[in-house]
């Protein structure tokens, strides 16, 4: 589509809402003319929430998660068991796990997972504050929550492989069926994986 | 879901994104997030792309689409048909026409249809000036590009009342089947409203 802009300031606005992930030239428009209607205070007010997010934005010096203040907390909450830490890639991923209300660790944000093909190194990730976390000797258990995926295995392995001298505990989340999922959807990997993962029935239900 | 944000800014500029049409709390975390990730520079250009174009965004005194300058390109063009007038409800829709390559002439927009519910009476819409362009007596034609709802309706019948005197000639664009689309799937209305508006045929093909 060979669009042309009646407005360059409208042009330069849309393009920077199509770098946005998952918004095209149709929807960047249709949100830009959106804000363009509102009030100029509304605009500035949207406009600032943003900017002021980046600039004082400060993330928490034990889990790395965003955090106002220098501890998270989550991190300064001593009803939380300390000894158990999940690993995730990134701040959605806490966000996720601590909506499931079935967890009470504490967590630890790598922002990211090793990935050759996108120039992420392991010195890129936050894995050497893990190690210092674990080799202090409090945690128990590590709890790898990556993504099911070539680079989310291969960081596990590498992270495996810089915790196995403390003796901690290492687990990997369950991959398996989906809560009402149905069987013959599902595919023969994650069928499998649940096969050979199955746990013992309690007689208690999830739904 | 009940999800307590790590970050009151988070949760600010999450709030903020989530007052855009079609963004709800999910997209709105990873769309700011994705932002978190950029550099100053980069979200300062995309905040700062907004304000610009709020503050400094200008309106054609003619055709009121917006434009960087006093007249916008169109109604500027002398190519153009001056003597024909689309009128559409927005920006969008001046795009989407100009899209089709279909349209030589110039624009009027309204800025939104008349709806009682919503509080749009015929003084919020830019209708006096389309009547003061037609007055003038250069314009031979306006079309009628408006949404096919109640509201586009009224709105239509609202502007043949004031333009009838004028002795211009009033049409509405063709409603029927979509190119590409299947008879069968069509509603009844858009269907009978495209066998009572059918056209000669030219032996040509739209596709």
């Amino acid at each position: 589509m060979n669009q042309e802009y009646p407005s360059t300031l409208l042009e330069r606005a849309v393009k920077e809402f199509t770098k946005l992930p998952g918004i095209g030239r149709k929807t960047a428009t249709r949100l830009v003319l959106h804000l363009l209607r509102k009030n100029e205070s509304e605009v500035e007010g949207f406009a600032s929430s943003i900017t002021t997010l980046k600039r004082d934005a400060k993330y928490c010096s034990v889990c790395h998660s965003i955090s106002d203040t220098d501890i998270c907390p989550i991190c300064a909450n001593p009803m939380r068991d300390h000894g158990v830490i999940c690993v995730v890639e990134n701040i959605q991923d806490v966000m996720a796990v601590e909506n499931t209300m079935q967890y009470r660790g504490v967590y630890h944000v790598l922002g990211g997972v090793i990935s050759p093909m996108d120039g992420v190194s392991p010195g890129d990730l936050n894995i050497s504050t893990l190690v210092e976390r674990v080799s202090a000797g409090e945690v128990k258990e590590v709890i790898l929550a990556l993504s099911s995926t070539m680079e989310g295995d291969t960081t596990n392995f590498y992270i495996y492989r810089k915790l196995s001298q403390y003796g901690v505990k290492l687990s990997v989340i369950a991959r398996g069926i989906a809560v009402g999922d149905e069987l013959e959807y599902a595919d023969e990997v994650t069928l499998g994986s649940s096969i050979v993962n199955r746990t013992p029935f309690t007689g208690k239900t999830v739904l």
